[in-house]
């Protein structure tokens, strides 16, 4: 998962869009089922139970799990642009083809492309010895043999930004803020902006370089990377995240020593102004021309082998809907999985698919993307219009036994369905217990060990019901 | 704490050591005390009171704590015979002076170098990724750039020892066996028979290098160092140590491949044949001419602080030594503080010690090493003569309300007493919580912050209690 801020600004840069067609309600489209039923029922007495049967047959399938496991381990790490993201996009085409998907396809798309060569930081004096660090994605180099300056700690982003400018000139700005563990997730939005606003307010008061304290809740030696942006027009000074417990240990020798605390950091990157990436589509073909869109993203940052951001989103999407294929009949919707590439450095796939499919957005009726690991399901959120939410509500009773309640009705659906959303686009979106999600997001440790088989299948048991009633039920969800 | 099996090899070194000399009895070397009490009772009042003030004020005191977080952080790693190991020295003499211990000094010896300069692996087909490894202690250097090799996978070292050389020769050779996780830390000793094992029976049938699975119980991508040797006559073969979640990968690419995995192996190392080490001593000087030593190792691994090891067995033993020095009066016997050299590389501080202080064995009444981390004590062990094992059963219900029982009487004392222990010196153990202690040992992630203050505190409770009652119960504890 890219940082909720990216995906906030991927939205505001495209919340001007264009999109003021009228939506395709599907009563008129198909005009079967829903007048049959009693106003407050949507669901039919047989979706209820072959939502049920699926279900079933989910929470005994070990798919999800096969699928991850071939993906960590024979792609393993997959950075966007990557020859092994290439390599991925491969295994993809052959696995969704072998599942007996249709219309099985890359849709390629390029970007600038970034990656880490050799990272190391060291307290040179007067405590020598070596930091755990990691390049922040897109961070520029450090002269070879490494930089090496006095550090200067802010205990908050906020705290860096009103400094003035004698304080942090030549020196390498340490920026120690720490992030806050919850359900949702939702101590990582505020933690997060710090990883490309270090870099910049400290480049623009005329600092050396910009160090953080990972984003992320663990306590092991193991920093976090994940991509940074800078800002145009302010110095481009290189950056990197310490773990957590060396971000602990300089802040102690700061307080422990007397004079200055001299720091080495030496980044070594490569970068190439364009490589090819590309979205993964296979498809369950409808009997209507609309479109429910489901997917994870294929790549991976290059530190772990991405299993549970978001080889699991691929798996959990990827095996839900091969099950509908298998127990649901032809769905009144085409059920497109979309294996989404080069997320993590900017929502490439997602513009390149708003972009290439821009002339059939109208026809999406629905989309969600999984992308938070593979803890358990807690609610079903939705982003439909007033007239839908009952619908919503009704599909929520039918995966309640699986211990998910009813959430909210502003719900994301996911960073790389994000375009879509802003360009109208109904949405839902089933929310994870992510209390140790952050404790592996974008480190080493993010490895096909930390996933729960019982917790994956209950993710594919919810993902399969609602991929079902998503493509059969015949309600417009458009405001 | 080196692997028990080298502490019992170091033992079994020693065992035909001669030392037959008659023990000298506190009874009659002091001759008050004892007589008084009743046969049952050998503590006096004053004595079982004493202990409580002195369990009291230790369990509000943060001396420990302070000065872990000193040597982790003003220190950090201190590999045997390293310049740190030397700055190590000279901080645990400004330390011992400071807190009024008598007699500081350094005793050096020294011991041949060996440190790791750089190390890597990597799968180069059919699925190419990198894999985190660290070379073992002692391995031998691969030709720069590495050596590449087809890998064979053994689950165990006994499945590789009685392997076929056709099997193993030019290969990569990779025992893949686990570590039981155990309160006690007993799945220690069967698992790390393979950290020297590997690479000499490989070597044996003609592989190019071994690798294993990590002596440890963790899940995170951290392999575990540790100090390996090379059998006399054997071909000296690389050797390394993946992380548990790099083993998994490895073994789950073997199962997958229908070919031959090829593996990269690099590792560089740097060694001299002599460097400088010591034991730093201090001491609270008694009554008698007899000696108590207690004390922790002063060496760590280089990957991490060495903060559960053994930074927490320095830490807990000189801040229980200082509360004895304060609440408890000058001591029958000499307390004799030893922070112990060069323990990971092979037990050279207890190998000097012993030799240097041959003289005076037969004046040590007692000795005991805290080596475990600093896990809660559940338990007081011995290794005594059975007269004084009563004694030791009332030093027990002193420390009971600490949560610990009696253990048995085939205490070790600790992998540094052990030459002392072959000698014929009694020894003590305060029998520790071991359940995560082999999740941290060895990797980067044995640092500060893995430390649970309230534990620490209770550590050095029982030390400070034991540590008065052993130098002043009048008991000769020989057998």
């Amino acid at each position: 998962m890219i940082g909720r801020l990216l995906g906030i600004c991927a939205l505001s840069l495209c919340a001007s869009a264009a999109f003021a067609q009228p939506t395709l309600g599907v009563r008129n489209a198909v005009g079967e089922g829903a007048t049959d039923a009693p106003a407050a029922e949507v669901l039919t007495g047989a979706q209820k139970r072959k939502a049920d049967e699926i279900i079933n047959a989910a929470l005994s399938s070990e798919l999800a799990y096969e699928l991850l496991e071939s993906l960590t381990t024979e792609i393993g790490p997959r950075l966007a642009g990557s020859e092994a993201e290439a390599r991925a996009r491969q295994w993809g085409v052959e696995r969704l083809k072998a599942l007996g998907f249709k219309n099985v396809r890359i849709e390629t798309f390029e970007l600038p492309y970034w990656q880490r060569v050799r990272e190391s930081a060291a307290i040179v004096s007067p405590y020598p010895q070596q930091l755990a660090v990691t390049a922040l994605g897109n961070s520029v180099a450090t002269p070879k043999g490494g930089l090496q300056a006095e550090v200067v700690r802010f205990a908050s982003l906020d705290e860096l930004r009103q400094a003035p400018a004698e304080r942090v000139k030549g020196k390498i700005v340490f920026v120690d803020e720490k992030m806050t563990r919850m359900m949702d997730g939702g101590g990582y939005g505020p933690a997060v902006a710090k990883r490309s606003g270090a870099a910049n307010a400290a480049g623009r008061l005329g600092a050396a370089a910009a160090i953080i304290r990972s984003v992320g809740t663990d306590s092991h030696r193991m920093p976090h990377t994940g991509g940074m942006r800078y800002e145009d027009g302010v110095p481009q000074i290189p950056t990197a995240a310490l773990s957590n417990p060396d971000a602990d240990q300089l802040a102690r020798a700061l307080s422990y020593a007397e004079g200055p605390v001299m720091l080495n950091l030496e980044l070594s990157v490569e970068t190439r102004p364009a490589a090819t990436s590309g979205n993964v589509i296979g498809e369950i073909p409808g009997r209507s021309d609309e479109i429910v869109v489901v997917g994870g993203h294929l790549d991976s940052w290059d530190l772990g082998t991405g299993a549970v951001d978001d080889g699991a989103g691929v798996a959990i999407t990827t095996a839900a809907a091969k099950l509908v294929a298998v127990h649901g009949g032809k769905p009144l919707r085409t059920i497109r999985v979309v294996m989404w590439g080069s997320e993590e450095v900017g929502l490439h796939g997602a513009r390149a698919y708003a972009k290439a499919h821009a002339g059939e957005l109208e026809r999406h009726a629905i989309a969600s993307e999984s992308d938070f690991g593979a803890g358990s399901i807690y609610a079903l959120e939705s982003r439909v219009g007033q007239d839908a939410t009952g619908a919503i509500d009704e599909m929520q009773r039918q995966i309640a036994r699986l211990g998910i309640i009813r959430g909210g009705n502003e719900a994301s659906g996911g960073p790389d369905v994000s375009p879509l959303r802003a360009a109208g686009v109904p949405v839902f979106g089933l929310a994870q217990n992510g209390l140790d999600y952050f404790d592996l997001h974008h480190t080493p440790d993010d490895t096909l060990d930390k996933v729960d088989p019982a917790d994956l299948k209950q993710n594919v048991a919810a993902w399969a019901a609602m991929i079902y009633l998503s493509a059969n039920v015949p309600v417009d969800f458009r405001p």
